[in-house]
């Protein structure tokens, strides 16, 4: 997929390590009987950084969602290391809570920083035990790895069903200081954050305080995880994480000016492209889908609607089969908890192959099936949808439902 | 799947022609270009029913709901007759609801009846057009083709992907009257029903008001309908309605007293039947999966707990590999909109091979692979969820999802 440009802002390598001051690492503790597989990651800032993170609203919570909530209040928005593990989520199991706060002794015990200074994150199977013993084991190999590339061991660490690895990272400018911003996500199932997200460990050099990157967070998760949604379950385990060391040596971000809109489009961006990258590497996806909905009266009911059709089973099997089924988004934004009138409704399809109206006024429209068929044979869909009744829009994004989704998790423990 | 015994209730053949007075038929009308398919069918009755019903909640209500609505208030619940057809929902297109009233005309004219006391419904493709002359032109051949044999061809007609016809019918007694209430219902897909159902016709001879029959409706669909999930895709369509001609001889039941219960009693046992029918018909279904949420505070707590864990895709794909995956269950618990302590939750998982518990107070247990895999191999699977904080209960019901959901979603159209 084509990354989006953005003005003022270039992609570049090195996912958590390109920003000044961040080194990883990641490697196979035991927990993961494949050995060639990264089970356990880390991130390090050689310097404290301002944090801030949003967690899963989920009631079942994972233990080391609640662990690191614990340590970023007790160490007022300060960390310096992420610490996380794949393939058991740590979660409705038997102290887990103390299984977190013992990894993070670990680690703060081999970095010497203190415990509350780390964020502990796991994701993988729920309702398994976890014991200590191979976070004990390894974490001096581990830290003792730790290396400006060490980031694609770290983000490799962090895949459970991800057939992809997801990093991003992107330079700019901030009153002539250069900046870097970048990230490493994990998919693939259980998404449909509600205010969080998925895993996602975010580093940047830039000086911000803790209440300013928390704004910023807020304000771009609702429109990018908050638009996502591969199955519409939301995880018990969700967690995005943003560490700003402040390397980059700008004056500090304390409020809501120009700068904070530089820091806030980098985050943005590379926010975007992590969710971008999580839909076309969903579950057993064969497509990636993006649906916009504009012509909406307000941005809440552009981002319900588009969620809305993106969520749906039958869109989602439409689009695997094809089928430029217009019946079944109208539908999804009909039952959509949103007050409009549904008689002024547009809907076009879009791909790589083209264009076509399949819906006007809200009704459907004859079209050549042979060219719908063509435009949504290819890889990348683009669900546009118009209100026509005001000036707001927003983005959603999913995928296709597949046999592989149900091949996937109908045996994903064993 | 075996049916519930209730005191004093007695099951009976007949479906929709079971009460006195009703007739029924279904033929192929050419809508659908499978001619030994029924697309068309009718329900009669010889004399004026008091009638309640409930519609879908989606914004995007097809033409005949709407019509239907019209019809009965302008009749004050008053009609004589239903006519549905399936392969065409007649929604989302160009003059749809000049077709539901002139096929509703049609109806009147052959029947010597106003239009008015015509239910007029259709399910199948949203957004295709729809034209009278396959109706105009058999009209005739449909009414006088009316008999009280002639359920099971009307019961035929509405079948969309569903691959049994779905009829239930009870023989009760009000104060030494025999009673009979019966009915025909359709599935299989975009089933997620909103204060509404899925197409479902109920017919009765118990005399009661319009009012009273809309309570007893609206208080079972509560418990009933709308606790069914098959894919989470609330319909355009959806409709259930009840048609009371009273040739039973009961003192008409206008309050709710004993006689009111016996009569709801009957609705629950009909609606009941029907929704696991549905559930376990549901699109590519492998596995009829009946959830029960108990000790919870309140019964809104409980519906909204046992709805989610049926609609979660992932427990659906968990049941579908016989995978004991008590993580996904407590998930779906969690990110319910509901009020609970998750940490007092056990889960117990059943069927006809036996059960076994996978999580006590909130956290999973170690339990036999072997056994448990066995009981979810069954064709019918219950999941029981203590929430332990309260006395309300409440069922769900739905279905696994399959490769075939996925199938016969990806080309439903053609």
């Amino acid at each position: 997929m084509l990354k989006e440009e953005f003005d003022g802002y270039k992609y570049i390598e090195g996912g958590v390590c390109a920003a000044r001051g961040f080194t990883a690492n990641g490697l196979n503790c035991g927990i993961n009987p494949v050995k060639e597989k990264n089970d356990l990651g880390i991130v390090y800032s050689e310097v404290p950084c301002n944090t801030a993170a949003v967690y899963t609203q989920n009631k079942v919570k994972g233990a080391p969602v609640i662990v690191t909530q614990k340590h970023l209040e007790k160490s007022h928005g300060i960390s310096k290391a992420v610490i996380v593990n794949s393939k058991n989520a740590n979660t409705c199991n038997p102290g887990g809570e103390e299984i977190a706060e013992e990894t993070s002794r670990l680690v703060a015990n081999e970095l010497g920083i203190k415990p509350e200074e780390v964020i502990v994150a796991s994701t993988g199977v729920i309702g398994q035990p976890l014991h200590i013993g191979p976070f004990a084991e390894h974490m001096n190999q581990l830290v003792s790895g730790l290396s400006v590339e060490g980031h694609t061991e770290a983000a490799n660490a962090i895949m459970t069903t991800d057939t992809v690895r997801k990093e991003v990272a992107v330079e700019f400018d901030i009153n002539g200081s250069i900046c870097h911003l970048g990230g490493m996500a994990k998919g693939s199932g259980m998404i449909h954050p509600n205010m969080a997200t998925t895993l996602n460990f975010i580093t940047t050099d830039v000086a911000a305080s803790p209440e300013i990157i928390q704004k910023a967070l807020s304000d771009v998760v609702k429109v990018t995880y908050n638009c996502l949604s591969v199955d519409g379950d939301t995880s018990t385990n969700d967690m995005v994480s943003v560490m700003a060391n402040g390397l980059a040596g700008n004056s500090i971000i304390t409020s809501e000016g120009e700068e904070f809109k530089i820091f806030k489009q980098a985050l943005y961006i590379v926010m975007l492209d992590m969710v971008k990258m999580l839909a076309a590497d969903g579950e057993g996806a064969s497509k990636f889908i993006e649906c916009t909905c504009k012509g909406a009266p307000d941005i809440n009911t552009a981002i319900t609607a588009a969620k809305s059709v993106i969520r749906s089973p039958l869109v989602k099997c439409a689009m695997f089969g094809g089928d430029a089924n217009c019946g079944r988004i109208l539908c999804a934004v009909g039952y959509a908890d949103i007050d409009i009138d549904v008689k002024k409704i547009d809907v076009e399809l879009k791909s790589s192959a083209g264009s076509i109206l399949v819906c006007k006024d809200g009704m459907g429209l004859q079209f050549s099936e042979e060219n719908a068929a063509e435009i949504l044979a290819q890889k990348e869909i683009y669900i546009d949808i118009n209100l026509n009744q005001g000036d707001a829009s927003a983005r959603a994004w999913g995928c296709d439902l597949t046999y592989d989704y149900v091949k996937i998790n109908g045996d994903y423990r064993s």
